[in-house]
């Protein structure tokens, strides 16, 4: 299933090209210059030449350490002093906590009771030896993260970075798909994946500025087509906590920054489902050697299964992250 | 166990620098140049610099293809016509395989009958539509491989190439070190894995050519240290078929002419226990994504785990592949 997008607005969109540019240079010597992979076989299945740009091989082991590093260089001192605030059980608490470490500053992140042991040590990890900084649990079944981040913030002079609807963020990550057309030149398309659409957004600025003819495809979880159907309708659509293995894209609605620019740089958004993400994941540690998580197997599985056809073409595949649980990793690996 | 290499010998070796030069011509543009990958966390537990040369991002996915590529491509034009034979259950029939296909002459593989079906089906998809190619299985219970093989080469005029005791191979493996040291800068200790030692002679021969003072180290499973045993006894030692996860060091001995390169420029040769090649293989998936093979591990395993220490020092490891069975390295990640 796959939706056109009209073109339908002329407001000015959140962010600009020189935004990204500025990010770029935030980042540089600080973020990865990450590799692009080539894969004969992936060509030879696609009929196209396939770019892969690995963020899974990303500071943190993912992309969003972009936009969070950029959003935090940004703070004004008395900003820095006070630190900053974000809830995630994902890669975005990760990246923030790196972030503020690297920049002097206190981090709290607001994560859920339950998540995974790997995920709350790998944060306080990142915390370590920073001042001001901790973990701050909550239970999800009774709680309400947004309150209490706010809460919190509040309380201790915080400022709160989530982790797509904001400009530094949306900035940021779109730095990944400036890196990659700078590498190899133009591309006819660009797949990126989707959850709340700071990275989809983000590249679509980045690419269609590097070249215009590009087209810009979204890959959303099938179980979770929020935004397939917010192109559709005009509007954000919201819809529950989808259930799928991608769970850096189970968010329940795009953001108000971030949908106006899918509406106009986006070509079109597809779906592939959770047995399509399993097979481009044994693809990518069989035929390429490399560790990606269900969400960053959302863009190679819409290609690689022919979900959107490639032939004769210069193909650009954000791969977003890497970050899995070694057992769930291995789980979904054996199949069983 | 560490065993101090005597330099007891001044006869001439049977590869130079200028050989390594020549390789690295002739695999221009053919050969990946693979990348060199950092990990802070490695840096952090070791105390040393850490620079990850990835061969398992190498074409077929393991290193194997530099010297099977360097041999063949030096092939008289009366030896290509004839084409290559080699005996191999491994990566190195992989390498001929698909070396022969981009010279476009035919290549026999001779595999035990038990071979894996992926290893099977992966060296015939390399001899695709490459006339007089083909695999020759035997049964490794009754019938002697090498003789197979001579006997097949000497029917069809083909020439054998051994897996590691050849100039010409040896000289493409040496490329490995020879690309690291020129992208990272002199390094203080170069860690290679070692099985019959055509990767490490290789490897030794370039680094000593590009930084005389580099300590080379070979890293052998603990349960095959036939090349430790030989170091001491100063001469080539034949062992049984060892019991170890990295299949690529089963060897029973080393070469006669690695052998030499080894006791001259190698600084020693240790090793490490299955143990820690998996939880080498963890921290690669873990910690920086990527695939490796248990064969693969050995170099990284000896550092990471304090059997060379490196605080302070700035350190080469070879990755020498990732080709391993899906299943079997979901099982090895899983623990179970």
């Amino acid at each position: 299933m796959t939706t056109k997008t009209p073109e339908n607005t002329r407001l000015p969109l959140a962010i600009s090209a020189e935004d990204i540019t500025a990010a770029r240079e935030r980042l540089r010597g600080v973020a990865h210059q990450t590799p692009v992979m080539h894969s004969s076989t992936a060509d030879r299945i696609t009929g196209g030449q396939l770019f892969f740009k690995c963020e899974n091989f990303q500071r943190m082991g993912a992309f969003k350490f972009r936009g969070a590093y950029n959003a935090l260089a940004r703070f004004s001192p008395e900003q820095a002093r006070c630190g900053v605030i974000a809830f995630s059980s994902g890669n975005h608490a990760q990246a923030i906590a790196l972030s503020a470490r690297l920049l002097g500053m206190p981090s709290v992140l607001v994560m859920p009771q339950d998540s995974p042991a790997a995920k709350l040590a790998a944060t306080r990890e990142y915390q370590q030896g920073q001042p001001r900084s901790e973990v701050v649990l909550y239970d999800r079944y009774t709680e309400d993260r947004e309150a209490l981040g706010r809460r919190l913030a509040q309380e201790r002079g915080m400022t709160l970075i989530p982790p797509y609807d904001h400009v530094d963020v949306m900035a940021g990550q779109g730095t990944a798909a400036a890196e990659l057309i700078d590498e190899v030149g133009p591309l006819d398309r660009l797949l990126v994946c989707l959850g709340g659409g700071g990275l989809l957004a983000g590249c679509a600025v980045a690419a269609r500025a590097q070249c215009p003819e590009v087209q810009v495809v979204g890959v959303e979880p099938l179980a979770g087509n929020d935004v397939q159907q917010s192109l559709a309708l005009g509007h954000i659509v919201h819809i529950d906590t989808p259930k799928t293995l991608a769970d850096g894209a189970q968010t329940q609605h795009c953001g108000e920054l971030t949908f106006p620019v899918i509406q106009r740089l986006v070509s079109e958004v597809v779906t592939v489902t959770d047995e399509q993400l399993v097979k481009a994941m044994r693809f990518f540690a069989e035929r390429m050697k490399m560790v990606v998580e269900p969400t960053g197997c959302l863009a190679a599985a819409a290609v690689l299964e022919g979900v959107v056809p490639v032939r004769g073409e210069r193909v650009g595949v954000i791969i977003s992250g890497g970050n899995v649980d070694l057992q769930r990793y291995a789980t979904l690996l054996a199949g069983t």
